[in-house]
């Protein structure tokens, strides 16, 4: 049977995250799942705040089925864009209407949908900061893009900007960032954005296009100690915003996010067009129509994110006693651990032999590091700590 | 701003139905509601069953948050897919498995995966049967396909099956199937899939390649007088099927169905592999997961049907009687009306001016055609009889 290299490549890859999931189901069924510290997924832990289940009840008790579970407008439902500018409007002291937002299946679906209404054949260059999130280089390759990576800074996983600057080229067409950030859990500063807008602005003009922001951020009400999350389009103009409800309303399977183009991105009207166009090409039109006006009543509201700077503070303490080196998470759910030896795969084997999974950095872009996704039960940190110890004196 | 010509046209093109639509929104508001005959949009208006909703409830009521609203398996949850399986298997005296099903994003997603999973360089010419649905073009054409055009058979709307062999070439890598038909109303019977099954079992061995046949199927449950809807896998074994709940439940909204990749399709688990490959290259892993929970349990269901069996009969005699040409719908919504005069475009132009919206049959392969889309009030439907013989009148 003819079939599509590249898409028969994709589905065979095995996946080293979840792989290592069901690695750590399987030993669970043999061991008791009191012995696996499984770090491995990002499927957050902590319920979805009440009003979420709620409002489903209350759509169904008050509106007719064919109102709920009808097609909404391509772009999403008018009232829900609106309630969602609206909400980011009062947080942010921005100024969207709803005819900025595009609802859409989840994160996915809108990088998939930017990649698409960006990438030409001549202009064809992604730009990724380590560590970034390994499925980037499949969304790009699907538009016809190329993914280019810029090194991680590891000493605060900010932006190596010199690096950032020699990657960019004639052919770049846009730069991907994430921040809170999967892996590191750091946040950008004002100071690293304001910096990344001004080089951003000066490469643009010189190369004479505007080079495209992209601003994935389904992590940016998971966040610590107050910490202010800058809202990237206030610094750059040509800011395009990817938003997902998974981690903030721990609604990673109902697949409900948002592209967000603001007005004074250049050519509003024609990039927005664009991106509807990608929406319709790809298959996306119409993001699912209960959960679109359920977010649209709860937007801005979270789930419980104290329990994971609990989390934050039990794991990241714990090691750093032990004796282990990272950065403080600042955001998100996970902690980037400098691997013990030089060999980040074999650190992992040998975690792994101790039935504690961690993912290798390498997918990441960013060897000598391992992830850690604490989005988990307290009491399996706690019982991890001792095997982290043993990890950490095996290589004494 | 640069970016892509081809998502810029596809966004910015207007849409016809979508047009019609909101312009019978507008008249709607100027002349009243109830003077506007609105036939354009293929939205049901029959409810879902009732099951759907008690059953939303009962999992929330049931089952934990985590569960119900995080990810499941990017193929779909295993449960899920066994239960769909065993539900076809019933209905059909198929032997599908779990592993043969992908859950998508509805019907639009189970199209643009199958083609990115199927199309390749050398390969990549869909048949498209006129008159079909208009979006194929745009779905083929995102996996870099070609759609050829096979024209319509408009003595049955089954398919002419010599203008089909003269279009299968090389290149022909799919040819696609939509019964019940949108928009004709029309469902191949045994007799043209035995043979549509012989011709590509034929042409397949001359070619030396397999061509896979897509049956996109989601009006399957939306048949009248008790027809059979043969189940394609059984005539002809190198085919997918696509499947979407939105007509069979009225859950357009909800964005959830279904590839099938049958156990005889050759090499099975290498394109099962690229369905799932295209599926994350797309965006579309892990399909809505509490709609995904509501399909598992009420697969095998649907809205009431009856009450679009008495509109096709109300609409279908009303116009045979005022003297209209056109075949009898045996399934789906939608009756495909033979113009009066010789001018498609014309002929929609006067029945709008008469408030009476149809589409015209060029976007659908098949002028000379307009398709009425009676999945609307039993009500409306009388009310617009006259002015249909109104038009009639004004013809003769």
């Amino acid at each position: 049977m003819i079939i599509s290299d590249r898409m028969y490549a994709l589905g065979s890859a095995r996946s080293v995250i979840r792989e290592l999931f069901e690695y750590g189901k399987m030993r669970a069924a043999q061991v008791g799942a009191e012995n696996i510290y499984d770090y491995s997924l990002g499927n957050p832990a902590v319920p979805s705040p009440d009003s979420v289940n709620r409002t489903i009840e209350d759509i169904l008790d008050n509106e007719p089925s064919i109102a709920v579970h009808g097609y909404t407008s391509a772009q999403g439902d008018a009232g829900v864009r609106q309630a969602i500018a609206d909400d980011l409007n009062k947080r942010f002291g921005t100024a969207f209407g709803k005819d900025d937002l595009y609802m859409t299946c989840g994160a996915a679906a809108a990088l998939t949908i930017c990649f698409g209404a960006l990438v030409t054949p001549e202009c064809n260059e992604v730009i990724a900061i380590a560590p970034y999130f390994p499925e980037y280089g499949v969304f790009a390759g699907n538009a016809g893009g190329r993914l280019v990576e810029v090194p991680a800074d590891t000493k605060a996983f900010q932006i190596d900007l010199k690096a950032l600057e020699a990657a960019i080229g004639p052919k770049t067409r846009a730069v991907i960032i994430n921040s809170p950030n999967n892996p590191s859990g750091a946040v950008y500063s004002e100071e690293t954005i304001i910096k990344l807008a001004a080089l951003l602005d000066r490469k643009s003009a010189e190369l004479g296009h505007a080079i495209v922001l992209i601003s994935d951020e389904p992590y940016r009400e998971v966040v610590y100690d107050g910490l202010d999350v800058p809202y990237v389009t206030k610094y750059y103009k040509n800011t395009l915003v990817c938003y997902s409800y998974s981690k903030s309303l721990s609604l990673p399977g109902e697949r409900i996010g948002y592209v967000l183009v603001p007005q004074e991105v250049e050519d509003h009207d024609k990039v927005y067009a664009a991106v509807c166009g990608a929406g319709r090409s790809l298959g996306f039109v119409c993001a699912p129509s209960l959960m679109q006006k359920v977010v649209g009543r709860v937007t801005g509201q979270t789930s419980d994110i104290s329990r994971y700077k609990k989390n934050r503070d039990l794991l990241y303490g714990g090691l750093k006693e032990i004796g282990y080196e990272c950065v403080k998470p600042q955001g998100a759910f996970y902690l980037f651990l400098k691997i013990l030896g030089d060999d980040t795969e074999a650190f992992c084997e040998r975690a792994k032999s101790l039935d504690l999974l961690v993912v290798s950095g390498m997918g990441f872009g960013c060897t000598g590091y391992v992830r850690l996704a604490y989005c988990v039960s307290e009491d399996m940190i706690k019982r991890s700590l001792p095997v982290f110890k043993k990890l950490y004196d095996s290589y004494r």
